[in-house]
């Protein structure tokens, strides 16, 4: 698998993209509204930063009122979500989705829990 | 900039080493002692997985007792570290290192601190 995105919880996507862009000369690739958040992808080289803001209650509102800004998840790239999943579920490891679902950009997408992958909360996406 | 790798903390750098090698065929790719911490880089396409496990106390021990294992930074790679420094700091980016500095495999590298960068603690490195 490789890189694909770092997911960044953020109260304020405008301002962090200006903020990255200047810093790290990673410009806006993409930005769409997706279920209860408003996502910014950043360009960055191969692979991207993932700007989360919430737009509605949901996991990453709860999460920047528990842990304030920051990373939230990192996202690798494979080329069959579904086997992913197949691989990590008889290896043991807890899954937050089952099945792969519609994500940003329309890729498919699947979470594992972060208590069965060192602490880090780990999306698999399909491009 | 591009994606280097991100800075994952534990206590148990080989058995995470072997989950990700499983999961995420990612295979140990260089390993060394570095101060307070003994690092595991994990391949990961274009990028890697950094596996920070303390051999003293240090910020990384601090992290684990405060936050439990997870992501601790992400890491970006520039052909300067030093004008990438000059440039943060002109755009009152608070710094956690002034100058460059040694890091793992040799590389320079340098930290900016998370309270001015969206709640990342962000490295450069410098290849």
């Amino acid at each position: 698998m490789q890189f694909d995105h770092a997911g960044i919880a953020t109260d304020d996507a405008d301002a962090l993209a200006d903020l990255y862009a200047d810093l790290f000369d990673a410009p806006v690739a993409h930005e769409e509204h997706l279920d209860d958040l408003r996502v910014v992808f950043l360009d960055l080289g191969d692979g991207y930063f993932e700007l989360l803001e919430p737009t509605d209650e949901g996991t990453v509102a709860r999460y920047l009122d528990r842990n304030g800004p920051g990373i939230h998840h990192l996202a690798l790239a494979t080329d069959d979500v579904a086997a992913a999943l197949d691989a990590a579920r008889d290896h043991g490891v807890e899954l937050i989705d089952e099945e792969p679902r519609p994500g940003a950009w329309g890729h498919d997408v699947a979470f594992l829990h972060p208590k069965s992958t060192g602490g880090v909360l780990v999306e698999y996406v399909e491009h």
